[in-house]
């Protein structure tokens, strides 16, 4: 396919490198420069603009850190909206709120083009294999479209409709029921220390049995041993998940309390300036509001 | 070993039957009369009453419903405290809060008897295969002498140290992360529906990636087929244990944020007529909450 | 009217004194000695146990600090239900717990005993003055007896029904409200605070407006000044309360999720040292959770 | 004076009658038409659009209903921003958000012009009496130049400093202080129903003692009497202002768990069909998730 390719960051790099060498043909931009050059010697050409990645370009994807960024590339004018041909596809990669999602969709079919969420599930190392998950909603006819870009990248696509915002809402829910997860262990792990049992105990516990999977074993680990400055997604990136997920909560008036206890403590972790640790130090800010430390 | 056994409930007969298969003597007593002829035809003394269950044995095992049975066999004149003989060992294995283990602990220190908390995960099957966990806290040369015990009914014990309460925070605690993780699936299912998305493509999502484990695999299916007439732990006794683990919160002045939620969605369900249903309808309860169903 | 009174403490001993002052026939009972004499003085009896209290009395009042006591003085060998004659009232006017009052209210009734539960709101300068305001509930008849001495204590009487459940209810609302109001006087102040106004801005505004009464006037006041170490009520009584109402919440299937928060605050508190002191000092715990002081 | 005023609701009308009554010079403008002739037949001339009303005026009015219609006045082309001369006011006397503010507040300083936060307590009764209360904060020597201004309108100005996000943030936390005081209320309420205690005998214990003020008085009646179809702020409205408290808080770094008590219980409302009803239907949400009516 032609692909134009839109936000080299730490997910887009080998997201896009995976498109090249399965034989695609990629245009790639990034609004900061300087990351492209690894790609170019891959075998992408490099654009100078939005308006020059879309040209000629039956999909372009979007792979961007927040729905500021991609509001702007995609509706500012010269953006997407303003730069596809009728029929083009926009897939969208990043973590978005559902309101951002449903404005550029009707943005688009507008325009007359087509836009597909596709939110990717897993780390860097992941997209690199090709083994993300990728949970898929738009317009019929255009997910089938794009299904050879997601073999190229994905382990398995999730099928979540045709409203880009249920994508959103999947991907934001998976992250918030693993914040979820991470603050009863953090919980969990203040409750055994103040009767006087060790926290990997407790760790040896969840992990042994019910909870023997990837989220628990690799938080419970980070919790037990304060790991907290090996930085894997930070405090105040959580937060901005955390906003994002109670944003779509509301739109759909669904109290979500177990979001507002997750960025209530990720708040507090944030005043207690752990901000730019891992945002597993949610459990450290338990441990102090149980006079632990 | 010589063993006493108390409580022949749903998880206290297989794991009688355990220890009488292993070769060791056991004298056993259950309150209520009736369950007793399967254990006495595979090799048990029938006790007739608390007494002469502690007659000549070295340990005593209890295997009891709640809080108010332990207290009663242990603590009424005649029970335990007041039968067993100077150095023998009381092994609690029910789930039990922290301040009745502090009291009988208290209790049979000050009668020179030694008390081992050894509450035990798994379901009756697992207790069946003698595939227990046991988690572990008492003096530690009791713990020791109980070890041929440990043996025939578990796969592995935790080490919990030397505080009988300890052993009962942690499997509270275990009972309480397992209750957010429902809670939290119960949130997403709810937040994904009303974005027009079917619970089931939340669940693959889940049990897909990074919650490949029976805690999720298990209650995310539950909970997408509404199978909760099922029941494994009814949500009458996961306020129970909500309660103890609130309690063992207060206790240790340790506010458990997730608990208050896990325990107010039990009350709601409760309200609407739900207490006998498997503990998972408390996502049926975050449903309504969201105005579905 | 003949009249037993047992507990003489802050509350007590005023309510006794209006009681014989106003022309009752008073027999007096304290636990802990030494608190009888200025009663005497005034013209009470002095009983040497619960027993004597109660003999040849129409009415026992009992004003104690909490269930246990209350427990313990009714319902012991030789306590009030043993010892009342068939027809008797027990009045008992502290706060107390749902749970208990219907225990007791079980065993009074059995004994042909009649039980009238009359929490009363006011703090002690309000019960020298005869200004308090009194819950009352229990029997008609029994509670038509006590007219004249609710008469000689109380500034009003409210009409909880027959069930003495439901005047605890009622009391045990009314402080928990106060708590919400004293929480949400933290928080407010805390954000503020953080936006650079200073607390007592809030305060005025507050109190000079929706919230000029003598909840938000007196608590704005003590956060604002931080004067937590002159104690009204303390935390770890407060906690107490907080537990009583959560358990009220509980026995009747009513989720309360503001009662969690102030739970969790005054843990926290308590947790942080500061448990001896007022109760307001919840706000200094938010003060905490917001990275302040 | 020479004002200008722009946004003519059921707050601004008033206001702006205030000022030109009190012998104010005052151009007006609304950005749907058809209210302006009261205004105009009262002595005001009226403007074709925003540019006209910054026209020669020192000090322009805004009183607008959200951070949307604000945002547009202010900083679209021809707005305030580019319509205002140097060193002219704009002082805004709606409730908004401290993320707009903040962002207005640099846009003005940037041209030279001063900025005022000037949000109103009191409802249009009191507009139109005179006797709101001001909440102001912005550069002090602007808001001295509009104390003519305030004293035709208010009954008293509160100083909440230089930034005007701070006279926000204290706006934006009265209303959240009186949310969380009509949940409180709903949550005893549905409390003392269901041990079978009329929700109107808490009503006369809370109104009588220490919660004698409009606040309770007003929303106890409301809620006793179930009257939320007289609408004095709609639970969709609440809404709107609940997450402004929560974005004051998200931007501060203070959790605020009572306002995520409140936004819970309007969303729960507002998903059940209760959106337009009045906010202290809240208290019908509460009596639902208790499994009442």
């Amino acid at each position: 396919m032609d692909i134009g390719f839109v936000g080299l960051g730490r997910m887009g790099r080998p997201i896009a490198r995976r498109l090249i060498e399965a034989g695609h043909d990629v245009v790639v931009f990034n609004r900061t420069p300087g990351r492209i050059d690894e790609l170019v010697f891959a075998g992408a050409r490099a654009a100078d603009d939005v308006a020059a990645v879309c040209r000629g370009r039956s999909v372009v994807v979007t792979m961007l850190a927040d729905d500021a960024a991609l509001t702007d590339v995609a509706l500012r004018p010269g953006g997407l909206r303003d730069s596809l041909s009728a029929g083009a596809i926009h897939v969208a990669m990043g973590t978005h709120g559902v309101a951002a999602m449903s404005r550029i969709d009707a943005a688009h079919r507008e325009a007359s083009q087509r836009f597909v969420a596709a939110p990717v599930l897993g780390r860097p190392e992941a997209a690199e294999a090709g083994q993300l998950g990728i949970v898929v909603a738009g317009p019929p006819d255009a997910s089938e479209d794009c299904a050879p870009l997601f073999e190229a990248i994905g382990r398995r696509t999730f099928d979540a409709g045709t409203r880009p915002a249920g994508a959103s809402a999947i991907k934001l829910a998976n992250n918030f029921v693993l914040g979820c997860a991470i603050e009863a262990i953090g919980e969990a792990f203040a409750l055994v220390r103040k009767h006087d049992v060790a926290a990997n105990v407790m760790q040896d516990v969840l992990t042994d049995g019910l909870f023997g999977c990837v989220a628990y074993r690799t938080y419970a680990r980070i919790i037990a041993d304060e790991a907290y400055d090996h930085v894997g997604f930070s405090a105040t990136l959580a937060l901005k998940d955390a906003t994002l997920v109670l944003a779509a909560g509301e739109a759909a008036r669904v109290p979500l309390p177990g979001a507002n206890t997750l960025r209530d403590r990720l708040l507090g972790a944030i005043a207690h300036g752990d901000g730019e640790r891992d945002w597993a130090v949610i459990a450290r800010e338990q441990a102090r509001a149980s006079g632990l430390g």
